[in-house]
Order: C-alpha cells, then sequence, then structure tokens
C-alpha cells in the first residue's frame, strides 16, 4: 500500500554545464541555459510504501514525514538559485531528473528502517512535465 | 491497459481509537484525534484492467461502474459521519489507509467474474495527501 | 488593486436549524440535514483591496495576513465540526453563505486602519460550488 | 526513470458502430452515440523511460518529443472530428481505448531507437475519466 | 451575496458563418473553421445574487438551481453537435461569446421573481480560455 | 461582456530594494529577499472587455491577443531573471503587485483603439497567491 504527500518550494535554476561551450549549452538546453537562471513553483510527491499499523490505521506518521521533508528538501530548496546555493547543482546540472534524484538521494536514508520505505519521488517543474524516479537509475551520475 | 473514474463523496470522521487514551489519540493523530469529527471533499479514483472489445472499443461498460461506485461507495458514504453511520468504521479507525481498504473490499467483488477487475483504488484526503491500495495488503487489518 | 490569498481548512458541518422539524431540515437541505454532520476540504480566498508601497511595492504585509488568517480562522476552524465547536454555529446554520459572512466578520476588523482594506471573501465548499460576500449583505443574518 | 510530457488537443467523436444498430449503439454508447459528434478537450501524458545522459542530466531531448507529439497527434488530431477525419477512426470506434491505443501506435516507432523508450500513454477524455494504455493489450484490435 | 455553481457538458462546434467565403472563415476562425467540428468540455459557471434567507441561511435552493441548469442548459447542450442540434446556432455561429450569451438567455428568465437573481454566466472552452457574460451586451446579436 | 486568455512564464526574481539595507530587506520580504533569485511558475490572466461583432461572434481576435502578449511579456519574460533582465525591475522591485502592473503597462496600449479594450491584469505567483490589476492604482509607482 502507499501514501503520497505533496509539497511544493519556489527556486531557480539555469541548464548549464560548465564543461560545454555557450553554443552548446544553448543548443541542448535552448532558453533554460540563460546563466542567470529563471525559476518555477516546484512540486514534489514522496510516496512511501508500507503496511498500515493494526492499532492506528497508518502506514506511517505523517507529521514525521513532513519534519523530513521540511529539514531536508522544502528548507533548503526554497526560495533558492539551486546552481549556486544547494550541493550538489554547483556541479551536476539541476534539470528536472537530477533534481529529483537528489531529492531521492536525501529523502531515503530516513525511511530505511522504520515502517514505511521510500518508493517514488515524482516532480512536476510545470503543470505540463514532471518526472518519476524510484532509485533504480542510481548509478546514472 | 487500465481506465480509471473519479468520484467524490463529502463525509467526516475522527481518528479516535477508543483502546486508546485520550492522550495517546492526541499524540498519534494530533487535531484529527477530535472525536466530534472534521470533513473532507474524498475524491476516489477506481482504476479496472482489461482488454477493449473487439467490436464496441470499451475496457467495461462504464454506466455499470458508476452504478456499482454509488450503490456501495458514494451513496453509504456521501454526507456521513463515518465513525458512526458507515461499516466497519465503528470499530476500524477511519484513517485514509483504511478507508481506501473499506472502498477496495466493497467494490472488488463486483469485478471479479466480468471482463475487468479492480487493478487499484486511490484516495484523496485533501489535494496533498492520498493513497493507493491494490490488495495487496489486505491481511493488514 | 487587489491581493488575494488563498488558505484551507477541512472542518465538518450539519445543515440543520433547532427551530425547524426534521421533516423541514430533510426537505430544505437534503442530504446536508443529517445532524451528525459531514465535512468538506474548505478553501478561503481573501481579497484585500489597496496601493502597493512606492517603497516595497507590497499592498500589505502577507506574513501578517497569513497570521491573521490562521489566528482568526484557520485556527479555529480547521479539523472541527462548526456547529458543536465553533461560535456563532451553535445557533446560526452553518451554510456556505453563513460561514463565508462570519469569516468576514471575523477578518474585517484587523484591516480598517491598515494599508489595505478586506474587499471580498469566496468561500469553496466544494469544487463545484462558492460563495462571494463582500460585506454587502451584513444585515441578514 | 520516467519523464511525461501532457499536451492537449481539442476533438470530436461519435461513439458508434456501423455494424451495429441504432438501438445497438444507442444501448453501448448512450449519449456518446449521437452520430452528430460531440467533443472534449483531451490531455494526453505522454510518459518515456529512460536514464539520464550523464553529461547533460537528461533522460531525452524534450524538444523533439514535442515535435514527434505535434506531428503525429496533436497536430493531426486537434479541431477534428475524429470519425470521419482521422485513420483508423473511420472503421476503428474512437472510444478513450481506441484513441489512447492509437495514439501509442503513432508515436512507439520514434521512441525505439533512441535514448528513452515510450512507457505509457495516459489519454483524459474528462477530468473524471482516463485511460492508460502501455502496449500491452496491443493485439486487441 | 453571492453563490456560484459549476456544471459542466461536452459539445462539439464549429466557428463558420455560411454567409461568409470558406477564405474567409478559415482567416476569422483557423483550424476551428473545421465545419466537421471539433469538441470541448465546456465549463459553466453560473452566479447568482441574493440576501440568505434569515431562517434557512441560504440565498437560493441549489436542487432547483440544478435542475433549471441541467434541464435548459446540460441537457440540451451535452453531447450535442451545436450548429446542427441546439438552437439558435444553425444560424448564430456558437463561439464561446455567442454560447455563454445564449446560456444567459435560457437561464435569465428563471431567476426573475425569486430570491436570487442571475449575475453572471461565465464559460470556459479551454482551461485558458473563458468569457464572462452579465446581461450587458445583450442587443449585440 | 469580457474574454479572458491566460499564459505562463517561468522566471525568477528576487524581492530586494538596493536602497534598503540587507537588514530591511530580509525583514520586509523574507527568504523573498534572497539576491541570488528563486522562482515561479507565473500565471497571467488578460480579460479584454467588447461587444462580440455581429457577424463573427467574436470581441476580439485571439490569435491577435495570443501574439501581442507573447511580443511584450512571454517572451521577454519567459525564462529570465527579471531584477537583471527586464526592465523595469532593475530599479522597481518585481514583487507580484509590480509585475501585474508592468503587465499591464506594456499590454494596454495595443488594446486602446481595437474593438476591445484590457480590463484587467491577474498574476498568479503560485497556487495560493494573485494580484488583479485594472489600472486604477496607475500612480502608485
Amino acid at each position: 500500500m502507499f501514501i503520497t504527500r505533496k509539497a511544493e518550494f519556489s527556486a531557480s535554476h539555469a541548464c548549464w554545464v560548465p564543461s560545454l561551450t555557450e553554443e552548446q549549452n544553448q543548443q541542448v538546453y535552448g532558453a533554460a541555459s540563460n546563466p542567470r537562471g529563471h525559476g518555477h513553483n516546484y512540486v514534489v510527491e514522496v510516496t512511501l510504501a508500507g503496511v498500515p499499523d493494526p492499532i492506528t490505521g497508518m502506514i506511517v506518521d505523517l507529521k514525521e514525514v513532513k519534519d523530513i521533508l521540511n529539514r531536508d528538501v522544502v528548507g533548503p530548496f526554497d526560495h533558492r538559485f539551486l546552481n549556486h546555493e544547494v550541493s550538489p547543482f554547483d556541479r551536476v546540472v539541476p534539470t528536472t531528473e537530477n533534481v529529483a534524484i537528489e531529492i531521492w538521494r536525501r529523502l531515503e536514508p530516513s525511511f530505511r528502517t522504520g515502517p514505511a520505505r521510500l518508493a517514488n519521488v515524482r516532480l512536476w517543474e510545470t503543470d505540463d512535465l514532471f518526472v518519476d524516479y524510484a532509485g533504480d537509475a542510481e548509478n546514472a551520475r
């Protein structure tokens, strides 16, 4: 069984790889390569898998989930320029894919021993675009 | 292939377990433990799996799905205080998880012999929180 | 110029007037007359009117607006059974109209002397139904 | 890892099978059988599976995805009466299921050799109804 | 004070004026001029103005509003090709503007003598486009 | 009668007034004062007032509206850091209020002589916050 909690943060990013030339960055990322950055209201959906406790009927304590999410993701990411202020985006280009992978990396350890394990991170960059990451492409970066 | 139909019902519930003390209920559920209850516009997404009929192009007759959903879920749950008026929530705490499991239990038998089987029940309690149940945690309660 | 902030609260209510008979309540309110109550995820949109400050570019300090809204509306209403726990709904039937009027009454005094005045309260009961109140029907209750 | 792009098109369709009688069409499809047609703002969600490129951090070039989607689906379907103007809906009844299968058939070849393969097509006919197709019921038609 | 109820209908239309040439229709309406028609999930928001009844706390009986809306708009418009099946769209081009005006014309007489008068009709053609009509351009057609 | 078209742009901004100290900026704007900037998916709703043309049934040519909106707002603002790349936000703090006023200033001249005049600009910064500007606070800046 799964439970999913949404959260939002407003951040800016630039899709710009330092080892590529300006022309290459422009070609790969288009307008998103503007090094000044642009921004989004990101929405993250964190999905946890588990079995409801027979007494409380809950898979997990949602207050704890919210605290972890605020401490490790919303707090550090909200109102920030990801490339300049949030590790590892000084050296990893903050595409939607890479931001989702980083959110997984930050959250997953907190759900290894508890009643629920992290099952999926969905990250919406706009209303028309989202990525899903479930840990399976872990070695891609 | 899957087809998903949404429906809504407005109900109230209290996250209150009689065998726990008031302090314990408060600790586990926070404000949701208020025994007077509070309410939600629940949204349920019922997903059926099947293969489109080669003539009609339909997995299932959606009018029948709607009738089953209204008869077994929306009718009994809508405008009700779940703990006091809908079985088994007099003895099973109506957390989002348990309400989703109960919806599955009510709907699943109607889709055992037809062209489509019940594949998932997603229940939204608010815009920020939903659970998914696909029958796999059946013995949890 | 107007600025509008949304907030949500989950509450239950019963559309039940003590001076009417059960049959009359049923006739007027239908299923909503169930005295056990049912619930909604209410969404309130608070609209303030003002002129942006020439230095700060802001009509009003939104942190203050949020504090007022939490103190006077979201805090007292959230996770409550309005008829039994929130004044004046022990004697005023909490229809969407009357809940919106009460929200106006609670908020309006805080915006009489500041840079922005309260211009409108929109209250959504469901995704399909909302009311707007701008103070003009003040004497209706 | 998955990336999903949404697109919209406005089209009309009639759920009408020529080999069935008018009574049979009415019985199977109800009001949707009106041969004059009726319409929807369809929303399609195209999900691609792949691994982010270690340099660009992207699973796929979204500009190319958009071009393919516009060329093969949005362009031909938008502002059209599907039964009369879009193949194969002159002979295949354009139920939501069959439209989703056709979208899969049109898109899948473009993603066979690139970095991302087509993983799912979700098609919303209204806000309350959607289907998912992942190629598994390919032989149904 | 205002109360607004939403409703939906799925219909198809063609923006085609018989007195114009095909080239002129194409120039004015673009792809929407396709005489085969295309479709939308229209959303109509009907706003009524009135004062809550001092006993019932309601501006108007919403069941009556729903019945009127279904009888005069949703019933006749849903699953129809407006140009061919709904008067006056055989002679009045069913642009969003004209459909909204027609909805007003059909609804307004029912609210002349009751506790609430019709204040506005908002018609959404897509998520990105809507019109508002409050009776003030009545003589435009 | 009114017609409203929505558009979106993704931009970053910093709520930072150079004539204020860092402490003052922090006090007035909180986290939004971070000079590195943060971002939003802004949604702008442009409302035009007019009377439908008796032949075409349209208040205004929406293709022209879209062209104007893209040329004067979406094009210059999308994927930009407003403070550094869009005039006058190098000297006017880009609060939601001031961005809406600037959108009005850029659009209004194009609708002075045509069939429709600009009636309102609504700008959403997040799903929970929007401002409305109708030209009435023109002298505020």
